[in-house]
């Protein structure tokens, strides 16, 4: 499967507000990729989908996704078993980034142990610079990431 | 501001669990940001900030964006009024996405007249092939985009 597999880029009309999936795929071949809890509705995770994962992704209704640091294809759950079954998959307006909506399997998203990749803040109202301090919140761990992944992260 | 106004990148660890933004900039220079309304927590459009773009969220507590299209720093709102008033910023593990949740000024935050940019779903179970239809979901126009933008968008 390759980008062959989804319609060519129309105009913008097209694009917008047509029924035609016709993904843009960037210069890497990705599109950006957010998923959420189809139940809290919370962000659990950004990552990124070339034209296999989306396929993938759409045809299994599990989620797959593209490693940019590892340049693989990689399951969501295959060394950790956190699968994420896709409840629902919006792609928006210029069709370059992806919503999906999924049950979590397992206690959490993120490889760092938690359920959710976003669990520090950055405090806003101040110009930022090298003193800044994250805030942690909802930062504590779902689970112990040395024992689900050993050496693999997914 | 430039990105010399972030922390440099530390080890994995520091990354993923300081206290320390270190964003890392992909080669455009950009951070993929993810904006939720702040009362429904619905995704209501995805974008990217570069340093400035960043910089100036958390400063001034509204959203600024790096448009890659139009290769320019771009406050929300600033040709449509819909302007976005951050009232949390998360980062990622990585400390390559960023989650704002925001209160959108106006009926919507996309261009083309809806509440979200995600206004499509894309039907699941079938391997994708150029016959899939998209389905509208929650697409009807909270505002007209001709009248609200004129010939520039945001």
């Amino acid at each position: 499967m390759t980008t062959d597999t989804f319609s060519e880029r129309g105009s913008a009309e097209d694009i917008e507000e047509g029924a035609t999936l016709a993904p843009k795929f960037d210069a890497d071949g990705l599109v950006t990729c957010v998923t959420t809890d189809a139940k809290s509705g919370d962000v659990l995770m950004v990552a990124h989908m070339n034209a296999e994962a989306l396929a993938r992704t759409i045809e299994s209704g599990e989620a797959w996704y593209f490693s940019r640091s590892r340049r693989a294809l990689w399951r969501k759950g295959e060394s950790s078993g956190h699968v994420q079954r896709v409840t629902e998959m919006r792609i928006d307006c210029d069709q370059d980034a992806v919503l999906i909506k999924v049950e979590q399997a397992g206690p959490g998203a993120c490889h760092t142990g938690r359920r959710s990749c976003f669990y520090r803040a950055v405090p806003l109202g101040k110009a930022p610079d090298k003193s800044l301090l994250l805030e942690f919140r909802e930062a504590e761990r779902a689970f112990d990431p040395a024992k689900v992944y050993g050496e693999k992260t997914d």
